[in-house]
């Protein structure tokens, strides 16, 4: 077990946990958003951002301080802490970024990691490769074993109590990312961003995204706290948190607030095109868009950035409360709808059920189908997986029908989309208490014909009748042959 | 066209309007939300609920008023905006609620409406029958009748310069809301509260409620301001607004505070289940779950109600903002994922998917893809309607590949899921500019067969060939026969 790092609950892939960062003494709950401060430039002080937003932690770019003469002495003279007059946690950047956008950085990772200790860092970073997306495997391979190199120099390094990260590179390449996963996970570092992931987002490549973190976290252990590098947009915290990651670093808050952009959970929007502010923060309950618009530059960027900051420190709240409600996937759910590429990243995490079954609690609150995807949910793969473990007489009834029309049966099963058969004893525990709607639909049906496949396979000398109302002619025809079937729609 | 109320902008049947009360001489911009004010117990000032929340409107019981000496003299003598301290538009319920509650009141329709005129109501309700929902025929047909009686009693009243509601019943039948509707659109009574919803919303029947305004929608002209009488959860204002509600009303905001609940757009919590607080208004940026619980009452109702209007009124401002982006049913989506019971209702409107199209502009932003519901968006319907009238020549491909593989085909048109075959020359224009997800789906599939079909059969003289990317056989199966298909998939 990871020292530094606890899980407190899970729910599907998502967790809520506690990073320990010992050099700062303070416990990080997780998910977590790290502000990011332009140490030359803040539009929010780190002092309001902890007090007004509850930042526990942020996160700063070394590799600028140590580039700008003055920024650089007084933070070797007094600290990043009293620097920035922040009392959280905060963790330094490399300047990897810096290196994957402008080509080279002048340090090695010996001097930055010594650097940032020297500033007082509570989480240093060494100076990876951040390999893009869509390369050629030879380059991402090579790549990664520079950034391996790089992990392996940091682990050997003399950090004392500061803690440090161990960047997971391998561009799109599932294996690739595995592998790095499992070798960072190896070092005995103690953060794990996944990099180099910001050119996906910035083409809404959210699949993609969703493929490169579950590859990631096949590599690393479940105790592994995992940073979604550069993801700073609120529409995808709950999308990422599903899949296992546990920090995400903003500056975009601020950023898009330069720009006059207003982010929502449903994306953003520029303050031009808006004649309502969609919000309850304290800045939308105040302001017109007419009065945000007309204010001076200064003001109107701080009074966006701090409506930035609320929404997207709300919805760190939002998914904490679903972790612990067993409600995570009801609002990823709803994000898929803020855009199709969303959407395409939530059927995406769904391609990965299985790996977010290992996680999922066994019993939750209720399971609410909502979408056809909701068909493709950990749990349905899990009640399948668990029906042909269930014991089976000679002649079995599954129906739909309330009350069951015949006695000539050994026993009588509930057939209930998406879920298909399962026995009466099991109709209080969870996931079957689940809440669906009265208007199924077609994936449901599927998944209940694939739940009855599973027991009828299971159990090849069991004679199983299946009772259903109205299921189309092509879904009852991906049944076993062997099962027999009676609608009984137009029964009461 | 009614004269209080003037129309701004429309997306699917949802409008953004303005309603002129000339009492009290404002214009209130709708959808607008109502909050209740209990003359006996504010939980908010109704000055606050102005100034604070920019509340337009309120409303209140004339009935509870004129049941309560003292409260009566004041209002009597002072009026009630006095009474109250409100400087917008003061509607007043005239005590049905409570008819349907305690089973009957003992004022008359003449006498309420004088009530209400003498102590300053803006817009006043007379006496009408909230027929439950699920009654017999008979008796919902009877109560519409003495309903109808009282309207005609209020149409022929001296009311000055006062609105006049005109509530529309009918229980759970269509055609009797539709015949109410039209026959309170006949009179010249002023706003249309669709009534006896509570009942249904109490139960989580979104579809019914969804039916029970279609129907009342078509019997109003397009001019009525329709108020969804009892519908405080801001969950299903999008869904109501979407379906050509205007106006809301909330007791929930400051009865739910009373229970230490917690409104969402997502549902309901109870204060006592949070963990965090998932919001980002200013009350939820203040306190932990645990200082919440640990005010003393007064002061814990008082912000939860606050929290709770912040909500509210976000919601609808988010409505507004959608209705003007013209994306309000990517909204819905949205909002149909916080519960099956929403999702129902979503399914429900889409039911009335032509009703919606007559009033959906012909243009708008972009058309987003965003479930297999958007499949039957009213959009799809209208370019489906469309394709019929489009002409073609002798024969024509349809084509999902990027450069189409012949030039045997006298022209070439794109086919793409969920609207199926369009020209060249319509590519550009909405809501064929359409984002969709890279992953589609089965219902996308079916909606493009079906515009393929409806091509089909309006040109019988036209060869029409599809070459699409690896639709399922069974899906494809549902075309015409006539159609030649070739599968494109494994082409570049
Ligand atoms: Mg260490
Ligand atoms: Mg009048
Ligand atoms: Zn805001
Ligand atoms: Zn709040």
């Amino acid at each position: 077990m990871r020292e530094h790092f606890e899980l407190r609950a899970t729910d599907a892939g998502g967790r809520l946990g506690e990073l320990t960062v010992p050099r700062a003494g303070v416990t990080v709950e997780t998910p977590a958003l790290l502000p990011v401060i332009n140490p030359n430039l803040d539009t929010l002080s780190p002092r309001r951002l902890a007090e007004e937003f509850g930042a526990e932690i942020l996160i700063t770019n070394s590799y600028i301080i140590h580039g700008t003469d003055d920024v650089r002495e007084r933070a070797l003279e007094d600290g990043l802490h009293e620097l920035l007059d922040f009392p959280g946690a905060i963790m330094t950047d490399s300047g990897s970024f810096q290196l994957s956008e402008y080509g080279e950085i002048d340090v090695t990772t010996e001097e930055i990691l010594e650097f940032q200790r020297a500033i007082g860092s509570d989480i240093a970073t060494p100076v990876d490769i951040p390999t893009p997306p869509d390369i050629s495997r030879e380059r991402a391979a090579d790549e990664l074993e520079t950034t391996q190199e790089r992990l392996e120099i940091a682990d050997r390094a003399d950090t004392g109590e500061m803690l440090v990260s161990a960047p997971v590179q391998g561009s799109t390449y599932p294996d690739l990312r595995e592998t790095a996963g499992r070798h960072a996970d190896a070092t005995s570092l103690d953060v794990f961003p996944v990099g180099a992931v910001v050119p996906l987002l910035n083409e809404y490549r959210y699949g993609d995204m969703v493929d490169v973190v579950a590859a990631a976290k096949r590599g690393l252990g479940a105790d592994a706290p995992v940073h979604l590098f550069g993801a700073g947009h609120p529409m995808m915290f709950a999308l990422g948190v599903a899949m296992g990651c546990d920090l995400f670093d903003s500056a975009a808050y601020a950023l898009y607030a330069r720009d006059d952009r207003y982010l929502t959970v449903r994306g953003t929007h520029h303050l031009e095109n808006l004649d309502y502010l969609p919000c309850s923060c304290s800045i939308c309950a105040e302001y017109s868009p007419d009065e945000l618009r007309e204010l001076p530059e200064d003001e109107r960027e701080s009074e966006l950035a701090a409506h930035n900051l609320h929404v997207t420190f709300a919805e760190i709240r939002r998914i904490k409360q679903a972790i612990r409600a067993g409600n995570l996937l009801e609002l990823v759910e709803e994000r898929a709808r803020a855009h199709p590429t969303m959407l395409d990243g939530y059927r995406t995490l769904l391609d990965h059920a299985a790996q977010l079954e290992r996680s999922d609690p066994v019993s939750k609150g209720t399971f609410f189908y909502t979408s056809q995807e909701s068909a493709r949910r950990p749990e349905v793969l899990r009640h399948h997986e668990r029906i042909a473990r269930l014991s089976t007489p000679d002649s079995l009834l599954l129906t739909e029908a309330d009350s069951p029309r015949s006695d000539e049966y050994d026993d009588i099963w509930r057939v209930e989309p998406p879920f298909g058969p399962f026995p009466r004893d099991l109709s209080k525990s969870y996931p079957l208490t689940a809440e669906v709607p009265d208007r199924t639909d077609r994936a449901a049906l599927e998944a209940a014909v694939r739940g009855v496949s599973r027991l009828v396979e299971a159990n090849p000398e069991t004679d199983v009748t299946l009772a259903h109302r109205g299921w189309p002619a092509d879904v009852v025809a991906r049944l076993p042959e062997r099962v027999s079937v009676l609608d009984v729609a137009g029964d009461s």
